[in-house]
């Protein structure tokens, strides 16, 4: 099956989270707002499509599969799981592997809002005050409370390994490896030192960043940087 | 099969999505941190279900099923969508629930920062001027934009009924309705002027709270009162 993903084309966003899904599971997929509008890419074609879907996407990214169009960073993950080799088979493990990518969900959340505590409304440059105490609590008490679970579920996953769940990758240890990932560009020192002290977390980033298809797709070129436009942003007036 | 919720007992908080679900269904389940200590209940026995399991939940709520424990209210209605006829059959009317139920959970963190946009760490009286920001941002331009897509959504529902979703109710109905009904205890005036403008999503209202199983907890005393401890609270000096 082709997939048509749909993004924001300048960010990583919550758009790489499916993109490391599907280059893990070698799926063959267009990137359509990256493509130009020559080619039927571009945000206008993003736009109209959620303009004239019966089932509209609130928000990018969506996933277009066939005649079905699916929203939502973990849903999208969820219906590819299976398809692409990226879930345990049983029932029990599919919810557990989602349940652990909502969690980050919520992180990534509190992670963009260090930078925008009064919402997207606002600019960045009309709440860096509160950004700056939003952000110090984050790094003190949000980053710690949110690693130390994570480093947990590694410590009691019976697998072999350096995953979450079995002993075998699945798109929540790829989304966990791209959290600390925008972590580690938005927060630097801060991430560093509580890395130090989750050795298991750093491990699975590097066994994620590692792997062969993953290795490829960073070293192509095709994987964005980190920017300021992006969900994790590097200001250093807000420390960390 | 006998289904365990454990929720902080004083609050509707996101526990409620999930009652409502067990309610509509006719589930067999026990509230456990609303009882007593001496029947193995409190907030006492849900800390230590949290430190123990083998895969631990992050937060409350969670439900054990058997041997199994689920945590993420969204991850939760997945899995009793099926189990309480509150989803349709086929797997992609499952997605696009789940779908609607994640863009809610969206709306509900947006809802929440209103008064803790610097985070949970703070106390309201700490943030009640950038609360004050957030909130008047939130009912200008977030309601509006939601509740449109919601309303757009039953629009674009070709099932019969009030429902977003084919011709019968289904889980995210039953969240739409507790959202608004939390708006209206939150910011009445706005969310009054906001649903007169949005006939579909007030009859949906109308239609969840008129439902005989719905009806009777309500009636029962057993749905705990919004209040200021909760995801949705009244605090005159915000507005709305």
């Amino acid at each position: 099956m082709k997939y048509l993903l749909y993004y924001w084309p300048e960010i990583q966003g919550r758009g790489e989270f499916v993109r490391l899904a599907l280059e893990e599971g070698g799926a063959d997929y267009v990137d359509v707002a990256r493509l130009s509008e020559e080619e039927g890419g571009g945000v206008p074609a993003m736009m109209r499509f959620m303009e004239d879907a019966g089932r509209p996407p609130f928000a990018p990214p969506f996933l277009v599969a066939g005649r079905q169009a699916i929203a939502q960073t973990a849903n999208i993950l969820l219906f590819l799981g299976p398809r692409l080799g990226l879930v345990p088979r049983d029932a029990a493990g599919k919810l557990w592997v989602h349940q652990l990518q909502l969690t980050l969900a919520d992180l990534v959340v509190e992670a963009h809002d260090t930078h925008h505590p009064l919402g997207p409304t606002f600019y960045y440059e009309d709440q860096e005050r509160e950004a700056k105490r939003r952000t110090r609590a984050f790094i003190a008490e949000r980053i710690p409370k949110f690693l130390d679970y994570f480093e947990r579920v590694i410590e009691r996953n019976p697998g072999r390994g350096p995953w979450m769940v079995g002993s075998a990758v699945t798109y929540a240890d790829l989304s966990m490896a791209q959290v600390i990932a925008g972590l580690r560009f938005a927060f630097p020192n801060a991430t560093r030192k509580a890395l130090a002290r989750r050795p298991r977390l750093a491990k699975l980033h590097d066994a994620v960043f590692a792997r062969p298809r993953i290795r490829r797709y960073a070293d192509s070129g095709r994987r964005i940087p980190f920017n300021n436009d992006g969900l994790f942003r590097r200001y250093r007036e807000l420390g960390g």
